[in-house]
């Protein structure tokens, strides 16, 4: 059994749509990615909570293959919460509030069981947290990271730092030309293939997603559509169930050519369609692999000629 | 053979883009559309001049299997001009400067051979005038038409009748929105089936191209990306491309199967990524069947999975 190695963010989120609001949800990067991936198998999650958080949603991550023996509750200490709203434009989130809570002073420490993870996804958290988990990793076969924007500004040198030390990142387009400082998401993508991940996958929103492998030559870029979405409901969270889902499909068939890498990022792609459809885990908790495996052929589908 | 008729503007353009600037240089949608078209097979066009447009462009067009038998020139006249720029944005121009010039009183007149027409493209112009096109031909096989945010906007009702008498309509993704009223692609995609056309497509610049057939529903949408490009010297004529190609491969196959349409899309992306890649036709008009073919493939690798 190849458990998946999370870590990163559990948070709750306060949301506004143009489709409705929600207080105090569930949230945060390593919760979707937990979620995801937990369609796929099983998987052992690293963050950290307050005192505050539900008992429910403890419950909930419990009940779904999700081994919950790294997360820690601080005593005292305050759940991550973020508010923000997408009324303008859902592919952009505007950041009314974030209150770090018991982030602030996190310090992820893995149980030993945890320790011999063969594959692992850091999830958006700072960059020199990702760092300080793969020191604890053992001998990992295969690493995705994801960030953004925030610590590309202020932490760019360890974002980096990172990228040399993981296979593959995975990053949204605005993100991708931001780091390599390009116009163009296809010259970012094989820029970023010579800073040290053997694979880049550029996320653009409704317009699916790229992977560039090799030296990203025009034959070694993969192009994977978008499920067709009518109404985004909720975009918080895509991303990061679209990683999960390409982690979750990787752990679980151990395959590492770039054909099943390929269809991770398919697998990817139809996890986060759900994902938008609902706010919080609304959507995705109501997923099951059936449907999964009935989106993933409406895909192949879209792209037959 | 399947002889292609292509109505629309011929034009000289003054562009700027990051990449530099061209003034009164060959332009216009029939000369994109009838410049990609001739890779594919001959095509007769039919437009109007001014007695200023260069003879040099008329040897150029003539000397690519494209028929001027239906090109007007109006003595005394001038030819229609375009000046803009994409400084701020490569998919959308800004607009300096338009003169009609003989584009003010233009009344397409078919000569009596080009009435047999089996397959027809309909270029950006007027409404009115393509649907004065239509009545001159007697039983086409296959019409494509394609528009502009402009026509939306000053003659919604006259576009809407053009879709009534079309097999296929071809708009980006800002004009299907706004010719639909809808926030969503995929929505406005489906919706503007119900219009009349039995095929819509839906450009989306760098992102590629959606082909809905059928009423739209999940399995009835054909995604293709775009050739990877890293810098797009001049976008001008792209969607102009996309459709002669498009057009092209269809008249030169005679084959109306939806496979066979989406693989009449690529040919149209792989058409229009050349396109692109310099300013006026200055690229267009150096590919070869053979560079085109090698595209194709190249695209065909981009999405097997």
């Amino acid at each position: 059994m190849n458990e998946l190695l999370i870590v990163g963010s559990v948070a709750l989120d306060s949301i506004e749509t143009p489709e409705g609001v929600v207080e105090n949800a569930l949230g945060g990067a390593a919760t979707y990615g937990a979620t995801a991936a937990s369609l796929y198998g099983p998987v052992n999650l690293v963050g950290v909570v307050g005192e505050d958080f539900p008992a429910e949603h403890v419950e909930f991550l419990s009940g779904r293959n999700i081994d919950l023996a790294g997360l820690q509750t601080i005593i005292g200490g305050k759940t991550f919460r973020w508010k923000g709203d997408y009324l303008e434009d859902l592919n952009a989130a505007v950041t009314h509030e974030t209150q770090l809570g018991v982030f602030e002073h996190f310090e992820p420490n893995l149980p030993d069981r945890y320790r011999d993870a063969d594959y692992v996804f850091l999830a958006n958290i700072n960059p020199s947290l990702q760092l300080a988990v793969l020191e604890q990793v053992r001998a990992p076969k295969f690493v995705l990271c994801d960030t953004m924007n925030l610590w590309i500004n202020i932490a760019r040198e360890d974002v980096l730092k990172v990228f040399e030390k993981v296979d593959i990142a995975v990053l949204n387009d605005g993100e991708a030309k931001m780091l390599m400082e390009e116009h163009s998401i296809i010259r970012a993508g094989r820029k970023m293939l010579k800073t040290g991940p053997k694979y880049i996958i550029i996320k653009k929103g409704e317009h699916g997603a790229l992977l560039f492998s090799g030296d990203g030559a025009d034959n070694e870029i993969f192009s994977c559509p978008t499920f067709p979405i009518e109404t985004v409901v909720d975009p918080t969270g895509a991303g990061d169930s679209f990683a999960g889902g390409f982690m979750g499909h990787i752990a679980r068939t151990g395959d590492l050519s770039l054909e099943n890498l390929r269809r991770a990022v398919v697998y990817g792609t139809v996890t986060a369609s759900n994902t938008v459809q609902d706010f919080s885990l609304g959507a995705l908790k109501k997923v099951t692999p059936e449907l999964i495996e009935e989106r993933y052929q409406v895909v192949k589908g879209m792209v037959k000629f």
